[in-house]
């Protein structure tokens, strides 16, 4: 039986969080400072750009912590902020963990916890260098500031897709809200090992590798990540760059298993792919001559695939599908609003 | 009367906040990305190091919004992220918000929080460049990330006291814990307003341009802030440090204000000025024949007393009292933690 953290206290939880990032993370490397003082302490790198994202998940409301184990919740956390800034053509390298949790936890799930963010860092060489514990009486909640590093000019914005433009797409979106819908009709207990759309929804992608690639080709117009879900954030693309767009219905990429299991789900496969699903996949934007050198810049570093889904078009705030037969109609963007649920 | 998150909606929100960033901070720099996309993104300066640190507020735990006002809230959960900056002897540069907020929140006391932010910002031109705002269904939370820049090799850490150091503090600490007392046993509904000791715990203080003007000396050898307590934190410099320290009782300093408080309220002065109290004062260690530089130097840029208040001891780990007729004892140091109460 493990520990509670009102058994450990605060100052045995640092130590032992210290301990595991010191045995299971990468060597900070030199004049950076990491946990210990106010505040950390690194010297940026001659030639890059800083970016700087933080993201955050609520108990009850961001996940359910009966659907996913504490490693998994810290993957998700990580992942979901790599995302961002592989969305922007970066590398993740300084992470910053705030900590809300109830003194009934256990000492073994916050490791665990740990464990998550470092097998998601350290794949990059990204540390662990700050972060801060508080108590919470209600819903945990993970808060990571992530700051990564850009080559200077190669950092890739959603403001500035052009008209003509090829919209391109990495991996199968709408897997993880297909997993999602599985675990909740499913009964409890049950183990999910096996079944790709599950495993997309516990501990889902992030294509910073794929994205940061894609920027040093510097064809790329715009690039944003799928996190409100391919519309949502084609939307988000459309809005800041005064463009609209057009998606070819017959050319969104559905994975096999999504295919399998929208033959028994009653819904079709468009409302998982186009709707909010926790991916973190990129869309990305390019002059149409590109997309094959976008493609290759992927290909050469990823097997994921990279699939051409639509075009940019001048009709500001406008996003229509057109189905095979080539009719045509409006998408409504509907994104996650957190006041409104 | 204002109208609720529920009703303008996440992305009305975030519009707003938007806008009053623009209107009421300082102008972003160039080659700074601000508040829009995955990610901010700014360009460090060549000779100087990023500092970094976040810090928590959660309502009823850190704060009792029937206490202070959501401006005032907005300024402490800076001026708290602000002293650690300036503990290391830094000054900050970017904030990132990330708030936990339930979906009944009057939309203009977020916008006061933001005032907050920025009252306390503004003077460091110091800029909000992103944040991420989330629901909660139980108490409301401020997570706040700050960046900040120290000149390369002025970083001033707390593991590096030396025995025979003079310990200096800036100001008075304790009056904030004084402040909260007077509040907790007042009637409902009492107003404040020229009370200086609930002044302090409404509106902390933070020492960020003094910190910074002695770690410029160069001649600091040690400095943390008083966030756990002036005997907290100097068991910080302690433990990090391999040290131990005596501090002179009737040196210690005293407002008038505490003075008149603790004729009435039972308790000895001490009891305010040692132990937890939301002041974030500096406490810094210096060579003795330093310590005239140090208040010059802190002289020259503001009106905080600087007071040599005991001595860094080679005794590792023990912290000793003397009392004016020259008699010792042992302190006892009870830091805060999240996870015992």
């Amino acid at each position: 039986m493990s520990r509670t953290l009102a058994q450990v206290g605060e100052f045995g939880l640092i130590d032992r969080i210290h301990e595991v990032i010191r045995n299971e993370g990468v060597e900070l490397p030199k004049n950076t400072l990491g946990i210990g003082d106010d505040c950390a302490a690194c010297q940026p790198r001659p030639g890059y750009d800083l970016l700087v994202t933080c993201d955050c998940m609520v108990e009850n409301r961001h996940y359910l912590p009966r659907f996913i184990s504490p490693r998994e919740m810290g993957r998700r956390a990580m992942a979901l902020n790599i995302s961002d800034v592989g969305a922007m053509g970066g590398q993740p390298r300084y992470a910053l963990i705030s900590l809300g949790l109830r003194s009934s936890t256990r000492l073994k799930d916050v490791m665990d916890i740990y464990r998550g963010f470092l097998a998601e860092l350290n794949p990059f060489n990204g540390f662990i260098i700050g972060g801060n514990i508080t108590g919470t009486k209600d819903a945990d909640f993970i808060d990571i500031t992530l700051i990564g590093e850009v080559e200077a000019g190669k950092m890739v914005r959603r403001s500035t897709a052009k008209p003509g433009d090829a919209i391109l797409v990495t991996g199968y979106p709408g897997q993880s809200a297909a997993g999602l819908e599985i675990l909740l009709q499913a009964e409890p207990g049950k183990t999910w090992a096996d079944n790709p759309l599950v495993t997309a929804y516990q501990c889902p992608a992030q294509r910073a590798v794929e994205g940061h690639a894609v920027a040093k080709t510097g064809l790329v117009n715009a690039m944003i990540d799928t996190s409100d879900g391919l519309l949502g954030d084609l939307g988000h693309i459309c809005d800041e760059s005064g463009v609209g767009a057009v998606l070819y219905e017959q050319k969104l990429p559905i994975s096999r298993a999504l295919r399998q299991f929208v033959e028994s789900s009653g819904r079709g496969p468009l409302d998982y792919i186009l709707k909010e699903s926790d991916d973190y996949e990129l869309m990305m934007t390019c002059d149409p001559e590109h997309a094959a050198t976008i493609r290759d810049a992927v290909a050469s570093i990823s097997n994921i695939p990279v699939t051409q889904i639509g075009t940019i078009t001048a009709t500001k705030g406008s996003i229509e599908i057109m189905d095979p037969a080539g009719n045509s109609r409006q998408a409504t963007v509907s994104g996650w609003d957190h006041f409104s649920k």
